[in-house]
């Protein structure tokens, strides 16, 4: 499995870094120091290798944010645990890159319309959980009753899909700064001037 | 004119449809209704075709956005003017579509990186007006002081181009009631609940 996992990853990085058609299956083999035909063993084309990136990162957002997301009762609670393990997501707990995984699920060219439509639904679960969070905490009265929830959950997500491409790993904030940055601009953004 | 302009607005769609890679100068050809010779009439080669779009999509958004905005003296106005023309400059003002030349602009591979620079260069100084308008805003004492005016710039730029991505023409929100929203939540967002 390290070894899928490594060529996720690798793969990843070179869409995101040429394209879906501009990553070849001989460049995706040498970044992970395989021949091609070593990297068929693994895989057995471009397109389900795709597919299984985008499976993997779906599922690891579930884990990573939305099973804890939906563990927390408090939606105020609740949103501040997605924004912040989103942001962990998408640029790579364990590492100080960004996550290219992560990052390629929202880059949809390359899958065949009927993957598409899976992915598409797996996270427009993900985009109902912020809307409705947001719609709970306006019924609490906590969010301006004039705020659109799905405008504001767009603003979020991406909000914080952006901080993968501007955030430098060694770049003066940490990642607990730029989070608590984000989510004090949200919240208070979300209460308004009443709060 | 119209005709070049014809040639960057579909090359635009299919690089962001189909990565600078994977769309060809034929099936850019095809787009615009002309022989492949005929393309090269206008550009020399894609990579010459990309960067002329930078610098077409560059100059407008200096044109929309940042030339009014720099006319603003106040500096809540001036940060409000440059959040609408943005939104209008990415979704496209004449048009129902989004406008794929504002969106290519973000989407820097493909370039030689001393083309890549220069165009990072011009990026950086509207980055710049964003951040220092933030900033006058926080010395005037409009802006939450422990606002970061990087982080805060950085999402307001991520804000306006995601709108691009969810956006439907014929959604239930006009690109004024949307502009309404994302203005709100981003000014009360930096004002805190103070304000």
């Amino acid at each position: 499995m390290d070894r899928r996992l490594q060529i996720y990853r690798e793969a990843s990085a070179l869409i995101l870094e040429r394209g879906f058609a501009g990553a070849s299956m001989s460049d995706i083999a040498v970044a992970v120091g395989l021949t091609k035909a070593g990297l068929y063993h693994f895989v057995s084309s471009k397109e389900d290798l795709l597919y299984e990136i985008m499976l993997h990162g779906m599922a690891k957002l579930e884990h990573d944010v939305i099973a804890p997301a939906l563990a927390e009762a408090d939606p105020a609670t609740r949103l501040e645990v997605i924004v912040r393990r989103h942001i962990r997501n998408v640029v790579g707990a364990d590492s100080a890159l960004r996550n290219p995984i992560s990052i390629v699920i929202d880059e949809p060219q390359g899958l065949s319309p009927e993957r598409r439509r899976e992915i598409d639904a797996r996270k427009r679960r993900y985009m109902d959980l912020i809307r409705d969070t947001l719609t709970a905490l306006q019924a609490r009265g906590v969010v301006r009753p004039e705020l659109n929830p799905t405008v504001a959950a767009f603003t979020i997500i991406g909000t914080i899909m952006w901080v993968a491409r501007w955030r430098r790993p060694n770049g003066r904030l940490s990642l607990d700064e730029i989070s608590d940055q984000i989510v004090g601009n949200l919240l208070s953004g979300l209460r308004g001037p009443a709060a």
